[in-house]
């Protein structure tokens, strides 16, 4: 069936791809995974040839209480050896750190003493000055780093602009298009990747994407991104990630085509460690109250808290609350 | 977060939106619906200004043992019209036939003497004599009618081209680019609807697109073909359809911004009828086994197979067995 052109059939090997499993899906748990999950996405990620893997959050514990969060919330040094020990290997290891949420400047070691590679700062755009410190403090003290813009399907087109003029300036190495809200289509996350990667010209830093799977769109707008030109792609095993989660590593390295990736450890991880997460109850996917947020470009909260309780079916008293809201 | 350009925000009149609720999810049940969900299915069509709803199939009862399966893999008249009354309405009926499985010229009623208004006739390219006899059949009878090659994905450009062309000299209305297996991505569907659209040049004849959920991207597919021109859009409420299921009706009239689209009216029979079959045990839906088929290109059946028996969380075998018989 395939045209006399067909892009999709070869590979960019720039293309580099990210596994935010257990920092992603760590919001549905509380980060309480447990050490033989962690060690088989580990293991996955190393055998499917997947470039880059993230552990968790760097957040802070004066603001959060340690007790009631499993370890992926703080990636301690020590936690994280426990699980990779020095990573000998060339998959590389992230961590994400939220602005205003983590106390970087003490808990993110420098790099030559921590097995991370890369500082992944997550921000709001109204934080970016924090977010912009965080950068810096981690490209000095030797790591690869990130700025995840989150939420942007709620930010004006000149913020944007400006934004990415102030990161643009930064040593940071990423700048990552953040559907949040699972809201985007692709027409609109061509948009972004085009403004990203024409605001970053010249700079030699790359742009990355990270969706969610509100309105199924996931998997389809981290293609479309890509074809624009993002080179750094975000996905996690059966998408488990918050909400509705997130593309999914499997769809994805199947289209991807590159022969350094494998497809077959994912499987066996789905089927040995993910699956059994979904059947033991643990919730994800592009369920109804999530189609309705992300079509509404609203923050998933409200679906999680009617999925926790008694009303989950309750479809339309769902869907009316939210467009009261509106 | 809109571009200056943002064509999404408005609508294309011309677009024609086909549920086929009952026509696909019936290949899950055996048909087997009760007139309460039809009803509901009917009812719920015309509040959320759907054009069109297909009721089932027109299949051969000599082939086919009339007891093991429900009246819609029939749609004799007294049972549509059990449901639907005069339908005295806008709403637009449809039926399927397949080719070589229907007893078309008896049990295609002169469109006078049904409540039909539109017979779509359902091919794989090699019965494409077959299709055009009853694409004739069903025209001079009074109907609308519409060809949907089946199982695209494995057809090779010649061979479609030259259906194409034999299809441009009938009198057909529309011919619908169908994705059997959910193996296309969207850059394929571009070159399907393209393709299409010049066969039917200056016809008067439209494209229309029916797509499956197995790599998540029927939906995503589904807004390609749109912007591609295609005016005819299948969906079914929740994506119930065999195997992976359909795009959703929830998502497509979300996107689409037309006024004369309800959405609140789905929400409602999602939450009263179509979920409660998924609670009730009824499978469809992108689960793993039909990423692994999507991706290989490969007939579900497999897939159904696996996931009516004991094995179905066994991902990693049924990934094997799928590559062994490439």
């Amino acid at each position: 069936m395939t045209d006399s052109t067909a892009p999709w059939i070869t590979f960019r090997p720039e293309i580099k791809v990210l596994d935010c499993t257990v920092r992603d899906g760590g919001l549905i748990n509380d980060h309480k995974f447990d050490d033989a999950l962690v060690k088989a996405v580990y293991d996955t990620c190393i055998e499917a040839g997947i470039d880059y893997m993230e552990l968790g959050y760097k957040n802070d514990k004066k603001l959060i209480q340690r007790d009631q969060f499993g370890d992926w919330k703080f990636c301690d040094e020590d936690a994280m050896r426990r699980i990779v020990g020095e990573n000998d290997g060339p998959l590389k290891l992230t961590a994400m750190a939220d602005a205003e949420k983590s106390d970087y400047k003490t808990d993110i070691l420098p790099k030559n003493e921590s097995v991370l590679d890369c500082i992944r700062v997550a921000t709001y755009v109204h934080q970016l000055n924090v977010a912009v410190d965080m950068i810096k403090d981690a490209h000095d003290k030797g790591y690869e780093t990130t700025c995840n813009i989150m939420a942007i399907s709620t930010v004006g087109e000149k913020e944007i602009d400006q934004a990415l003029e102030v990161l643009a300036g930064t040593p940071v190495d990423v700048v990552v298009v953040v559907d949040s809200y699972g809201a985007l289509n692709y027409e609109q996350i061509r948009g972004l990747v085009q403004k990203y990667s024409k605001a970053m010209e010249g700079t030699g830093k790359e742009v990355g994407i990270h969706t969610h799977n509100n309105q199924q769109l996931a998997f389809a707008n981290t293609i479309e991104a890509l074809i624009q030109g993002a080179n750094r792609l975000d996905a996690t095993m059966m998408g488990l990630g918050r909400g509705a989660g997130n593309c999914c590593m499997e769809l994805l390295l199947g289209f991807l085509r590159n022969p350094k990736f494998q497809l077959r450890p994912v499987y066996k991880l789905l089927q040995d460690y993910i699956y059994p997460l979904k059947k033991a109850g643990l919730d994800w996917g592009a369920l109804v109250p999530y189609n309705v947020t992300g079509y509404l470009n609203q923050h998933p909260r409200a679906a999680m808290r009617i999925l926790d309780g008694d009303d989950r079916d309750k479809f339309l008293d769902f869907y009316d609350s939210c467009v009261a809201d509106i």
